[in-house]
């Protein structure tokens, strides 16, 4: 993942989401008279892939001191291990001690989230997986989820902002609503081609009405050519879509003579199940995965004062003095 | 939880956040001249502690026409059960049908984050929780993480946004850092009483250099009636805080006269955790709960039509039709 | 279950499926002039509700002398523990010694099929269960399998001569078959309509061709009140029948007018599986039960000889002597 | 295995042995002057050994026309995997449909007998397995089990219709019930000497009265070198035959000088416990199976319609057209 | 158990088996000139039966001073909980710091082996127990192993060692040697009875050459009133000991007329198997029990300080000052 | 293991520790004038290193008659198989079977503790272990379960009598006692160091009064090149030792230049503990291990006698004659 720049909120600039004890602390420092420099370093709870690293680099852009800073970082999108240093820090501790809360916030997040989009990458072996959760996390991090996904592995986002974020063209079929409101899947699918500009694919949802297999072959049917694909997204109260579904619809859609149409499944997948399909070898085109992603728990990462004012420090139960890792790069 | 008002984002208003094919919808139903009244309702994967639904509320204020709307939700704070209708909206579907991705997504986290808090208040059973773990999720969602944690029976938030946001004062000691810098714990806690105006209560973190009941007894010595409490926060590679170590540190406060100081107890507290305390009557005065809250799982919500212009309607799988819940109460 | 007279194959009364030992003993003892009188008591391998009993009585009937004969039993369909005395024949041995294999066999298999029949009926907590699984054995006992399962307490066979065995009318829908060469459950209804007499009930099968619930409605709306019910049988492939499908289908058929048309359930149904319908409150009227049935495994007997000429007799392992049981009844 | 042929039972050729919905079937489509050529296709749940499609083939043989009709199907007593097509009859289908219930019961039946005795079979690495558990089944039913654990490598049956059916001479020794009526086993097996014909061998059965070594060295004296073997049938209530017994009772054999004595074993086995015999090297000469082959459970069989007059079709959850499967022979 | 005096070996009083640490502690005290008075505190790990507190008794009057010393104590064989201060020693430090090692390790023993013949005690619920583990502990413990298993509810030990030391009569029947040497079980009982005086009881041990129905009976018929009961001590070979066969003894031993034979189990017997009988309501008269006690894992002690010179001290982790323990008695 | 001599207690040589069932076979036989010369064989339940065997050897020595004994044996510390014949005595049975209860309970008890130190010292891969475990067992087995440790891999013992049997130095560094009455860990060491001869390491116990990484390096600083390592013991209510922990002293140490100073690790070690610092490659130099040794349960051993004046003979259950071991040497 190359760098790239991140516009930080004005509430984390002024510290309005800092632990309310750095104020407490910058307050006794500046009272006390004393700023020393120190070296800081971040390091995950377990092992994954590196998110959020380029959104900190752009915050701590805007508060360290142009001169007498060193930071030095993993890339984002590289594996890390458990307890590995990802990030180190070594400037004035006052002008960055406010930000431990927010740095550690966005690299469990972000870290968070693009491990568990790898895990649905590998599990897929080449087919490619969309990200599709940004309605199970809170709107106030929708595209940085999908930015994360997408460093995490994932070939698109499907909201707007992750789309920006990550430069992608956002992906998606339609809803059921739009489907429920049209009364007719291929009614729907003939409204979305009539006013969808030509670039935009042509991809139908039909688990909406009837069964699966009948709702894509009038779809096909009707679409031909023009149609691209059809999103089977059954829900768990009929079983949820299984291989051998994908396997059925894929011969039916074959003797039908629509070899051209892919098949993109969705609906609680998880790397177990993207496997399961894959070691059938069900003919899957793309996955859609959702809160498997969005609502991966966080990797909570710690921060370590490791020197003070060029001598080893630390607490009890850690090492003092700085850690060794030649993985890192310097990038501020 | 009584109703409060949110400011919402702007990049939520104008739809950023949501899914692009919603944004096609818009354009589709447009272009077909349909604009159907309908009845969407929102019903949880699981069991737990509503959130969010006051910030819905928020947003739905800023977008529904006045006349012709009507919403109807349960209470912000109460449980929910399985699958039950949380929230109900009645209205044109193009002025709403775009938030869906939004309403969901604020519905899915902060339901899951109030139920973590719920499961920790209950597991404590009446010794005080506050909320520690800002520094566990992305910044942009700190402050709403905490309301949430209060709306789930947390007494306090630990962030400026997160008092902001519930209107508590919050909560905090001071950061290892803080210790490290001034080089002693004794130095720390009386540069803290200084600088500090008298009302924030004094409490030292403890376990810095020493063994933790050796910090607390020079801590007491030097601070007398003026320490309010200390807080352990025992790293994993010691052990952690164990019911042991505080009944130890209470019997030598106490043998030393010193019954007056509270302990409070963070680092890696789970319900089950802070079950162990309860259940071997240590003597803890609060716990301090960090990622068990702030990376629960979201809680996610489906969004399902159930009725256009009137007539029942539903995609397979689901009842067509509205739903009975006698416990929702018209919000809008 | 009242007593009932059997026919016993020829191939059993002239002893071809004994075991050939038994051929040999009779020959020994007959060369050696020795017939003692003996008495015989079978017990089974686990607790269950004891079938084959009435078929065992019309097989001694048949062999015992009429005179110094006495053969004591449960009743048929009783429950019997694991180890108790179900049956003991009091007689000369040669009379029934060849019948050894044949009575344990009747009584291993009847009892098996009729304690898996007896778990399913009280899973469903009186909802009718009826019996479908002559398909998963072999033809030669399709007709004592349903029998020995209206003993353990299904309403009704589905074979012909299960039918004639137990008195019952036979219970059917239609086969898939019959569906697919229609073309059209519409069409095969109507076909079913015209030219079944009166009595029998309208049944459709309503999963061949497309979704469940609009095949149910599509049947419905064309029979209205002839429609006595549908049958789900879900294949695997698609999920199998849910609990929230046969909850959607009887809300959809209610709200189309259909209140009057009953829900078969039917498909891989077990006692587990049955339960968890009932305890989801899922409007089921009647299960159809399978190889959970017919399949089930043997419930072993074991014969031992406890009493020769009037003396305590056994061998190792075995007590010596006539069991006491006063369940059992004299029944020739 | 080679092609044999099988008396039809009258019941099942009238078709009293049917679901009564075939019967219905079978007069609707009479009515309607309905009788497509169709292709049915019969797989197998699980994966094993193929049994009862010889039986199968002498009932076609009874009911299709001889014209117009190809039956393809795997050979008895072959590996048949997970939903493979084991038998594909192309035929009109009033010529066939009847027998569905019949055709899918054989194949369930025989293939459940046929894998378990193949399993056995594989566990003893070369020892011979007979088949005794014709007491565990209903004689209606115990030659064709008999035949069926023979297609699944056992050596012989042990009832005299089992013998008939696959042409090998019934292996047996004697019952309990006669070494108690003789009083003693050595009086028991010098009696069966004086009164079996000269082929038949000379097996005693050793648990009776006394420890299994003991009677095995008595009987050993008596009978010298006439004696073929001892059977070790040990009761649970005594441990059940264990590796440590029979090496001991080997020993013991061999230091009184009767080597030539084979050791043969029943009771309770199997694949696990002949394996546990097998890796701990002791010397069984045969093992005796029951229960395990004779209540093994069905496998279950699917008849699927794949095509109708020449076109593919199926129902939902069935990919339509002739499924592939190179390993099918024509058998009619 | 009321108190009685231990004869305490020289290697104990010289020290020779305490840890050497202990004696370099007393060479470095002495040069310093301190002996302060302390007291310390004994603990067990786990919850269970005291023992061993009147053997560190006897010790303790051997090197305590007569005056200024305090001890206090549970009663032997009452029930201790986890962590539950069990013995307390008031006295200068010089004069028994050095038998730290020997005081845990007396009661670390003797508590694990009180302990699990307690265990053994409970399952049994009412029918005795005798200790017959003396084979399996060094016989340096042998005899002190059975005083401890006595204080644990045993009736009696098997060695002459634990006789003396409880003062109870031993209990045991004959080995397999002597039945073995004498060729014959008969014999074998015919020779005990002619040697041994009246009062020892004639019970026959019956599994060495037959089955031991067989034994018992052949034995009951020669040595009729006289003899006492009969030992069931099955191999593992033979499957051990089962309720069935207790069963099945006791029947045969009644209807032979020898009701008054009593019936004693051995081998491999542990609390579970214990219960395995009483549930069935096998008819044991005693139970021997051997491994189960004699190898039972240590309740390892923990001896803290808790007071020096009249002020609290404890070292990290415990709590400082005398722990409240009102079941304590004083003892010296 | 080389052989040695040990002295047998006298209660052992008069047979005091025997089962009185021996003393009563013994009676019995002289009585009867019997004194068959008989082979009897030792075997262990469970495979191991075998303890002991010089022990019995030096029994055997004082009591068999010198001429007509055959005595053979595994080595001391060598591996034995579950079952494996480890000790054959060819003796007249009345010279040796009163010892029959010594002899196996001597290799029940060293086999079980040599076979716990060996699967300790296979964790460690080469790191030294160290028996700390006297405190857990009674004393009267103390020595001799040290020299068993040692018999099984352990480099040294901690008790005096451990030290006599093995002939090594005894290890050990200072009890928290003299910690505690020293009042402070650094004149504890001073004191140590003023009264140990210097060839006696000077190793500190560093967890009474402080946390361990601050007492190891106030310790260091004050003993300098003289402190030859220091002991980490912390009690389970302070987490006890953990890898990381280690990890820190490690570089605590180093950083501060006191390299030289070895780490000890003590308290509640397993083989799983030992191998969870070895996988982490946590610095240990030695390892303290206790009760896992100590009271680690009997491997118990069987005695049947296979031969009789040449004869071979042997009880039920068990294979008559001698078993081969070519393993087997001849120590007397």
């Amino acid at each position: 993942m190359t760098t790239r720049d991140f516009e930080i909120a004005n509430s984390v600039l002024v510290g309005d989401t800092a632990d309310v004890y750095f104020h407490r602390t910058m307050t006794i420092l500046r009272n006390e008279g004393m700023n020393p420099e120190v070296v800081m370093e971040f390091t995950p709870e377990r092992g994954g892939v590196l998110g959020g690293i380029n959104e900190v680099r752009s915050l701590l852009t805007k508060v360290l001191p142009e001169t007498g800073r060193e930071v030095w970082a993993l890339e984002e999108g590289s594996a890390v291990n458990r307890k590995e240093v990802s990030l180190r820090i070594h400037a004035p501790y006052v002008s960055f001690g406010l930000y431990e809360t927010a740095i550690c916030g966005i690299l469990a997040s972000c870290t968070g989230w693009a491990s568990a989009a790898r895990e649905c990458v590998e599990a897929a072996q080449g087919i490619p997986i969309v990200s599709f959760g940004a309605r199970h996390v809170h709107p106030s991090v929708a595209g940085i989820m999908e930015y994360s996904a997408v460093v995490g592995g994932c070939v698109a986002p499907s909201s707007v902002l992750g789309a920006r974020l990550t430069g992608l063209t956002p992906s998606g079929t339609m809803p059921h609503a739009l489907v429920l409101i049209m009364g007719d899947t291929v009614r729907a699918i003939q409204a979305f081609d009539r006013h969808m500009p030509p670039e935009t694919p042509r991809v139908a949802l039909v688990d909406t009405f009837h069964d699966e297999t009948e709702e894509s072959l009038e779809v096909a049917r009707v679409m031909r050519e023009k149609l691209r694909g059809v999103r089977l997204d059954t829900p768990k109260e009929r079983g949820g879509v299984t291989p051998a579904l994908v396997q059925e619809l894929r011969a039916r859609l074959d003797q039908a003579g629509f070899s051209h149409v892919d098949i993109i499944v969705s609906g609680g997948m998880t790397p177990d199940r993207v496997r399961e399909f894959v070691e059938t070898e069900s003919p899957v085109n793309v996955f859609g995965v959702g809160s498997y992603i969005s609502s991966a728990p966080s990797n909570n990462f710690t921060a370590d004062i490791h020197e003070i004012e060029g001598r080893p420090a630390a607490k009890r139960g850690r090492i003092p003095g700085i850690t060794q890792n030649g993985r890192l790069g310097r990038v501020l």
